[in-house]
């Protein structure tokens, strides 16, 4: 038997008990008397105690261990003299009779604590040491409990898991997919899936009614930070619903979420915003909505003033930082270099201080007067002590500036509290969008979603101003998933690939047994994915999703802890009848 | 909205309300006056009726639809003048007010009944229709709530679900990797996980602790029947156990499951028997133990008499089918004709009938007096009216044969019943098995396997006699799962790897990482795994797996269905950097 107790377990109702634990020794300290030892496993702490007067030989026994061996111990729980009021353990300690080593421990290449001293580098290549840290686990444990209550909640709403096959098609259309050569048939290849959308259709057509999955899927994208090339989905579908149903029973399942891991109470009832007023107010469509800072449009009270950019943008947009009139010109400066920087693309950044004095100062004083910026106060409902800030160019650009501008002033202003947690259903997304490269329709969400029914008329005439039965849940500025109310009908699903320039034979090839199906009673379906990975973070509070996935992989793709990707050799190439280039 | 109730829900309580339901058109019946149509949904089958002299309109509009039309209804329950107590919606029956047709179907290839009349083939290119039948839905329900009575179970003993990653290292040993081109990293593969090995006893140094994952495994081999080439694992890993911990542990697993799911009180302990005697009274390492037949050992009373097969052969064995003795010459030709089809390939079946007057009866009578033969019944323990059957040869080879016999005896005699279930831990698996083409050892289990500490002195003198810390459970003839004690010390894992042939740079290139692991505090620790897709055909009373997997790929590895896999166009093929041989 290795242990009677776990190290998280013992308590002063367990004092005059003989236990064994086991564990790894995080600590010990040598005060020349006493020798104390901190024994770390999964659930906590618990100290050791061994007494050179009492027992010289397992004292010195202890002095030699060193940090993360692996011991298991036997003795017996005294009351401490000096409590730690800090850890569930800290009354009690444990009068060690015997110390048996179950494996040594190299000194680690860095500290295994909260805050470790290892480089990233060095913690990937150990990551099984990084693991070992409470910081990280706790991220771990957290994804578990967030994982098994989602399966609770849809189980509970009649959802079946249902498993899709990872070995699937490969198909041209969207990101690039990983693929897999087939030995057994030669020169061809699986795909696997970016996500299980066509399989969760069919299982809809197949009368499953509620599927539910947390899958992997797999996208052979070039990584930007915090992208993995493997990420993991709540994958839900339904039959026999409208939007509405399906906003609601996530709606559910996201406030079940909060409420049995985080302890948090979200709203009743989660607010909705218009992609096209999202885009407007904030030139995201994930706006974070725990801050104001809502964009306002200056085009009425900064245009024909004679100030060229202005005149010649298409668009100017202000934001409203409360109280920061007093920004000085080296705060200023500091946010121009800011939005210039190329990540953001900004020419310049224009101000206004509102003065408490009520006089106005801004960067452009020569162009308008203080009448002028009285208007722009007024329009951006600024009041005496106020600084608005101004970006102006083509309208999309300028969006995605400022949405980076605003996001910036909330982290400046402390406006993003990690602990409050604000969810957004944003709807009524594009069907498509112009790609100005392949000068053609993209699907935004993807081919199946469906156009609403009273924007039909458009699809000829005006195709970019479609809007589909497709939404997203934000929450903070993060995406945490999105969805739609597919096609369900075989002519729709037609004239969709049409517009989106797949030629009959190529819809054919690539998913004729989706349009197969469709002619056998297909019923009204739509549904929705979330990104596990992401929803993680976002309830733990943290923008970066990495230390949420137990073996990630860096920004090439690597695993550099277990060295992969790595070549295959002759016989393996052989077999699957492959050269390299 | 779509339904107000589904079609499984409607009870005499709810007669006098009006409703609305959707679902399928399962068949229609028109007897003049009335039409009825069974309107069926994943919840159950509900009437409709169609009055022609109260509503004529709606009932020739009813008449119109046809099998697996999609119809949304809108009605009155009203109480049903022939109740069908066969179903729990028998009492009543819907008069339609309205009916919406929300898509049409073309006639299915097959009929969507339980027993259907599609063959293999089109029911698998029309999986989406096939999985309609209910007999298939609830297979799939059946392994939706095994899943996740799995995850109950395991959380309520502190079990972390991690994922571990899809796309890791290829590693020649064992089995074919699948294998996955990396763009990023040209002329290199990431692999697909034939388990997940290696990171669960990363976790388990990592301090996890408990680690279980429902998960996705991939073997690239020549599928035999119900072979998949992915197939789904509950993967498990403790620390700090031995193995008596870990088979307690998964037989209340077990125990947990088919309570729940199935309604069935395993043994409350469940036996267990070395592999040693279960390949003797067995031939099997996973014996089913519903009924006895057991081997018995025949050497001792057959030998000597001249009979040369039975003199030449290293082992006689005899099995004991009681009451057969009245087995006519057609029955025991038709036996004999059995075992010697190719895929058993014994040459002949010597049979001894115990007649009920005393007398015996054998097909060697020649060599044998009725006093030997009398020796034989007594032995076998045979008694009047009872037959024996006997084989012989090498011991391997009439071990396979014989075990392959007795469950064919089993199946013909009515032992082997579906709903009945008997678990065995067959415990002290051989560490090593020796492989005559490359003419060295092979790990029976994996390289991971701790050997027994009392066998270790066997290991440099005749490892093929070590026995190793390994187990299986087994059910009805069936492997569930197995696992073993793993190596925790470097040394003794680098022994290994020696003893199977790796060499010093082999073994660090392939598990350089978990080696390095094992330097810095690796705890004891152990696991196993369950096959999923066997678990849940055996709790479901099948032999075959197919069927509880949702969209299976056939003996070639293909989805017909999806029409996977497929070449790559050219773009792909460059963009990887490959070439088709």
């Amino acid at each position: 038997m290795y242990r009677s107790h776990t190290c998280g377990e013992l308590r002063p109702s367990h004092i005059g008990q003989t236990v064994t634990l086991s564990g790894w020794l995080q600590k010990s300290r040598d005060l020349g008397g006493m020798t104390f030892i901190d024994l770390r496993d999964r659930y906590g702490i618990t100290q050791l105690a061994f007494n050179m007067e009492e027992n010289a030989a397992i004292c010195q026994e202890a002095r030699k261990l060193g940090r993360e061996f692996v011991l298991k111990i036997e003795g017996e729980v005294i009351e401490r003299s000096s409590k730690n009021k800090n850890i569930p353990t800290g009354e009690i300690e444990i009068k060690v009779a015997k110390i048996t080593v179950l494996n040594g421990s190299k000194t680690p290449p860095f500290t295994i604590e909260d805050e470790t001293d290892g480089g990233e580098e060095i913690r990937a290549q150990y990551r099984y040491l990084d693991l070992r840290r409470t910081t990280i686990r706790e991220k771990l444990l957290l994804r578990n409990k967030v994982a098994l209550e989602t399966r609770k909640y849809l189980d509970s709403q009649e959802f079946i898991d249902v498993e899709t096959p990872v070995l699937i098609k490969s198909t041209p259309e969207g990101a690039r997919d990983f693929v897999v050569p087939s030995r057994m048939n030669e020169g061809q290849f699986y795909a696997l899936p970016q996500s299980p959308q066509t399989f969760k259709q069919l299982l809809m057509v197949s009368g499953f009614d509620r599927y539910y999955q947390i899958v992997k899927c797999f996208r052979d994208e070039d990584l930007r930070a915090d992208r993995q090339p493997e990420f993991t989905q709540i994958d839900c579908e339904m039959a026999f619903v409208e939007q509405e149903d399906i906003l609601n029973t996530f709606e559910g399942m996201i406030q079940h979420l909060f409420r049995e891991v985080r302890g948090v109470e979200l709203d009743a009832k989660f607010p909705r915003m218009t992609y096209a007023e999202a885009m407007e107010k904030y030139g995201s469509d994930k706006p974070d909505i725990r801050f104001a800072l809502e964009f306002v449009n200056m085009n009425d009270v900064t245009k024909g003033k004679n100030f060229g950019i202005f005149d010649d943008a298409e668009l100017v947009l202000a934001i409203n930082a409360h109280d920061c009139a007093g920004y000085t010109r080296k705060q200023l400066d500091k946010l121009t270099d800011w939005v210039r920087r190329p990540q953001i693309g900004a020419k310049g950044l224009i101000y206004l201080k509102c003065n408490e004095d009520g006089t106005f100062k801004s960067s452009v004083d020569k162009f308008y007067s203080q009448e002028d910026l009285a208007e722009w106060a007024k329009t951006a409902n600024a009041k005496a002590g106020d600084l608005l800030l101004l970006l102006s160019g083509d309208t999309d650009k300028v969006r995605k500036q400022m949405n980076e501008l605003r996001l910036h002033m909330g982290d400046e202003l402390g406006l993003r509290n990690p602990n409050v947690f604000k969810p957004l259903w944003v709807i009524d997304f594009p069907l498509l969008e112009w790609d100005e490269d392949s000068n053609r329709y993209h699907a935004m969400h993807h081919p199946f979603t469906s156009p609403k029914p009273e924007d039909m008329d458009l699809i000829d005439t005006d195709p970019g101003k479609v809007r589909a039965n497709a939404y997203d849940l934000a929450m903070n500025g993060v995406e945490l998933g999105g969805g739609s109310i597919r096609i369900h009908d075989r002519d729709v699903q037609s004239r969709m690939f049409d517009l989106l320039g797949f030629s009959k034979e190529e819809a054919e090839a690539q998913f004729g047994f989706l349009l197969s199906a469709f002619e056998y009673g297909a019923p009204p379906h739509g549904g929705l994915a979330f990104g596990l990975d992401r929803l993680v973070a976002t309830m733990g509070g943290s923008d970066s999703i990495r230390d949420y996935i137990a073996f990630p992989k860096n920004n090439s793709g690597r695993d550099v802890m277990i060295d992969a990707p790595s070549p295959l050799n002759d016989e393996q190439m052989d077999e699957l009848g492959l050269r390299l280039r």
